[in-house]
């Protein structure tokens, strides 16, 4: 190979993000449920995503059981590394949306500015935020890890709703209320914006 | 909905690994590109993106175009922020193959024990590592980006394979020898091997 052959044929192709989005016959977006702890978050996650990939959808789900085990290993629970972690699941949604997924994400993410953070990293469209909008009673009651207790009696400090301030959105593109509701009609909600949207076809 | 129905019905499903790896039609791995600046990793790593989405795999590319601009632009280049770099695309690779992908990652990545522990985080089988074996004399006439200069000038402190170690890998799945090779032709070669492993079709 000469060096003109060289500068010519490498670094001619990239795979577009276009072209992904075509491949995966949908419009790829981060779907980020936002919630107090014991909002039901997970589950609807869950649910979204089993119902999103029953229909065919290359999807991908980011939660508290894959990303601190691992890349968010080495982060604790202070201001600053709460800032960080949000900000780095924000990044590597990104890099899911890049690749033609529909990522969801269910992570407390207490704070207004740091959601905004993760908005404007991508396209406009491409973040749709849901708040899991259950009220901090219920939560309480619900206490399904015993969390709530456990920051009532001071044994873990700065709790999302009891020490700490859970700030919830202001304009949300999905509220879900789930008092009333099982986990698959509030993900099936989820489910009719998307296609309403225009994200299940693209 | 009472809580006995809370009880029953939330958390129930997920959607597996093994479903996902049955969607996508292959099995999902991280597809390891190391060598030395200049080697040629990132025009291989993208031809080979091209190919394999091309056959109609899903696939993503992980280099320091996505990578050091987002994820990881709190990281400079000291030893520490370089052990924390990979291990960070260490992760997001585990959390791309878990979603089904064949992720290729394009990094010089100079350090065997740093490889080894990003080898460790995934399943036997997943980690497929590509040595991109071009001389440092080859890289250092190609010299693309005028790096090799400023590291010989000392402009550039800790450059890998002059004022730093390049760990060429001693136990490599994969070989590639670019020298009189174009990318397209190097990329095939990583293509071959994953058919003939059986990566192509799950």
């Amino acid at each position: 190979m000469s060096e003109v052959d060289n500068n010519l044929t490498w670094h001619a192709h990239h795979v577009t993000k276009h072209a992904r989005k075509k491949f995966h016959k949908q419009y790829p977006a981060i779907i980020w449920l936002t919630g107090l702890s014991g909002s039901g978050k997970s589950s609807i996650a869950n649910a979204l995503d089993v119902l999103l990939f029953e229909a065919n959808h290359n999807t991908f789900l980011l939660d508290g059981d894959n990303v601190r085990q691992g890349l968010n290993k080495d982060l604790g629970f202070s201001d600053a590394d709460r800032v960080e972690n949000i900000r780095r699941i924000g990044e590597v949604s990104k890099l899911f949306c890049d690749s033609g997924a529909l990522v969801i994400t269910a992570f407390i993410s207490p704070f207004i500015e740091d959601r905004a953070l993760v908005r404007a990293l991508v396209e406009k469209d491409e973040f749709v935020e849901v708040f899991v909008d259950t009220s901090l009673e219920v939560c309480e009651n619900r206490d399904p890890k015993g969390l709530y207790k456990k920051a009532r009696s001071g044994e873990i400090p700065n709790f999302s709703g009891i020490s700490s301030p859970y700030e919830a959105p202001k304009n949300a593109e999905i509220v879900v209320k789930t008092e009333n509701k099982t986990e698959q009609e509030c993900a099936q909600e989820i489910v009719d914006y998307l296609r309403k949207e225009g994200y299940l076809d693209a």
